[in-house]
């Protein structure tokens, strides 16, 4: 698996400065071999499975979601981009129907926040992966979150997600606990490459993308939970939300990072 | 001064993850062109400086601190290393003796955080520096801490820190600023690059290195102060210690950024 820790992997970073999107910033280094077998669960709708796809334009990916209505419209997406190298399952991550040692890579993207067990899930994973194949992990730490202007509601805000997602079992901060995970599961020449998105208003399309359209939505979409919940008062949280917005404007700063993982099966 | 945004821009966050040295990854981009002149002000011990020599060794610098000390203290490094490109002055920031737009390049580096008005000593600053002519800050950022395992004593002692050196009217969250400071100081082309130091278990360098011998360290520092002061309990303060020490361990992981920021005078 040299390419895993060859010129590719020294090179990834490379692009991160120049990022213009979140799937680059994640997605430009993952590139497998040809005709390698690369299984791909929880895809959801399938927004990671075509940067994938796109990179990897002659490896077979195998993509798997418990969800018949993602997977329906994961098919159309990829389908619509005229990608022919994926075939998508309905699947329990737990209870997957491959045999033992039957996958070349794993690839997990957002997956592993939403579980109480994230551990079990590698050990099951692990099992269809082949001696010396690649298990790349993704996810986020929502308290990686910082920004300018500070604001202590925003961070209360930010802090009922993540309460909201211990509640139903998940970790919304996971992200920094990847290299535990991995080698407490054993995995090997684990390693971990933090992708922050450093956002100014020099990256318009990083401030309305990512700030704007995809942080600051998430935490405005828990408002009647966390105040139902009584994790926070309404007007603290309104009062958060606006901080969060005020670090859009054209001498805010928004800092947020992601975690990616590739380690090898032994 | 098209290398500023050229390849090397463009390519300095390839070393990233492979750092194994803070000075490497705060530094290794830092290459000015033969014969110009480059500002150090509040080169301290000389500890930016020897970098800074070597990695463009037929420019020149002139190294300037307030004490006279450090100057003696830098001096000794340089003439130990053999480096025969930097002058090296005393003198105080705000009042330095030369000339109008007489230096092609500046460099500062860990001074602003110390500051009441960072933003005043950037316009001084500028007024020295060429017209095209680029201005280089590299600061730390202490809200950029987290680690696994989480622990709330530890957060706790981080803001000691950056409570006392508020009290003196420095600022230890700088880093996120630099954006807006230049901004608002009227540079142009502002790129700030984030670096980040993520330290785990298979970097067994950063973990002595970085985690304990720098930062846990300077944490340590500010016990008798930070108690002193009234802004925590001394049990509180030593229990915080402890959980940062606990993220050195083979299972914990430790994430600090610094802020490089690089911009041009229009």
């Amino acid at each position: 698996m040299k390419y895993v820790h060859g010129y590719d992997q020294k090179e990834n970073i490379r692009l991160q400065d120049q990022a213009t999107t979140l799937s680059e910033l994640l997605h430009h280094d993952t590139v497998y071999p040809a005709h390698d077998r690369i299984l791909e669960p929880g895809c959801g709708v399938g927004a990671q499975t075509i940067s994938l796809a796109r990179n990897s334009p002659d490896s077979q990916f195998i993509s798997i979601d418990i969800s018949a209505r993602s997977i329906a419209e994961a098919r159309n997406k990829i389908e619509a981009e005229g990608l022919k190298n994926v075939i998508f399952q309905q699947g329990d991550i737990f209870k997957l129907p491959f045999k033992p040692e039957s996958f070349d890579h794993i690839f997990v993207c957002f997956v592993f926040e939403h579980l109480v067990h994230p551990d079990d899930a590698l050990i099951t994973l692990k099992s269809l992966l082949k001696v010396g194949g690649t298990m790349t992990v993704i996810e986020g730490d929502h308290g990686s979150t910082y920004f300018y202007p500070d604001n202590e509601a925003a961070h209360k805000a930010i802090k009922c997600q993540v309460h909201l997602q211990k509640m139903v079992g998940g970790n919304a901060n996971i992200g920094r606990e990847l290299y535990p995970l991995l080698n407490k599961t054993g995995f090997t020449s684990i390693n971990v490459s933090p992708r922050m998105v450093y956002v100014d208003s020099s990256k318009p399309h990083l401030v309305e993308g990512f700030t704007k359209n995809t942080f600051i939505a998430m935490i405005e979409g828990v408002r009647e939970p966390a105040i139902r919940s009584g994790l926070i008062d309404g007007a603290i949280f309104d009062e958060g939300i606006k901080a969060l917005y005020r670090t859009t404007e054209s001498d805010g700063v928004f800092c947020y990072t992601f975690f990616k993982a590739v380690a090898i099966k032994p």
